[in-house]
């Protein structure tokens, strides 16, 4: 029997990504986005929502460009604090004792200790009420070396990303690998 | 070291949910989606991108509304063959012996054994490339009582949600609680 929880932000999973910035001086910040994901496969392109309030919502603005960093599991203190802090008012990156690498591709820097990283400039901006959707196009995929698999993708599990579970605002790692997709489904 | 791999659809995790509908004669139906997520607060607004070759988008078009079924784990067969066959030449539900439920708030079904299952209006239709992206205001929120935390919000580990992982088309389980958000990152 299913009981009525009423109009909510619950889906499962949201991932945790790390937005990155240039401000108009040139500062570089970065910021957490759990509403986001993957949108279109041509061109590739991926959306993160943020708030108009958000100090990297003007940044994205005036460089029309964003990065993507993927934290692991071991970065969940900088994860969260990049959620909790505003580069308005600090120096996020130098805070977390982490290195802002300049994008060659678009405007905007990503942090060189996360696992995975996007490069993206900004395609559309959609005003979809308290959130403004930006859709980057994905540029680039950057991965370090130890993360990745055979295939010569990253593999999830060396990835260790960090999975944002709004019901109870905490952060969950990945568990085991339950099948092959395109595959299971078969008769 | 950070290895280019190229301008690709790579983002960890990915979700995987159950998009319904119902076509313009009136058949259920559901198909798979991995490039979605939260996009709004305020409304409460969920993203789903669809292919315009999909029979699934003819109906949202149609329709203006859709339900998310989150599948758990142990629907995996499921959650696969929903993203394999067609609701143009199959039933789907009927296939799946699953149960599509009318939503009384929109104009769309949802499958009575999914764990959580979201009912949505169409607020925005946004043209992106070879996938158009559909976002809903989200109405309500049902969840199963048995997925329920002591919140009275779904549990993430009862809800056993799959994850994608488009780096070797697999689907994964949630592991284990990491940290509190809004908690792990204050000094």
């Amino acid at each position: 029997m299913k009981k009525s929880l009423g109009a909510r932000t619950l889906v499962y999973p949201n991932p945790v990504f790390l937005v990155g910035t240039y401000d108009p001086a040139g500062k570089a910040n970065v910021m957490t986005a759990a509403w986001a994901g993957i949108c279109c496969s041509k061109p590739p392109c991926v959306a993160v929502s943020l708030r108009k309030a958000t100090y990297s919502h003007g940044s994205i603005v005036h460089r029309r460009a964003f990065t993507i960093s993927i934290p692991s599991v071991a970065q969940v203190r900088e994860a969260d604090y990049a959620g909790l802090a505003s580069g308005r008012s600090e120096d996020k990156i130098a805070a977390m004792h982490l290195t802002a690498v300049k994008s060659e591709l678009c405007d905007a820097p990503y942090l060189a200790e996360a696992p995975v990283v996007l490069e993206c400039k900004l395609a559309h901006t959609f005003e979809l009420g308290l959130h403004t959707q930006f859709v980057g196009e994905i540029l680039d995929v950057k991965a370090e070396e130890e993360v990745l698999g055979e295939s010569g993708l990253p593999d999830i599990a060396r990835v260790r990303p960090l999975i944002y579970s709004s019901g109870n605002q905490s952060y969950y790692a990945v568990g085991e690998r339950v099948a092959q997709a395109f595959s299971v489904g078969r008769r």
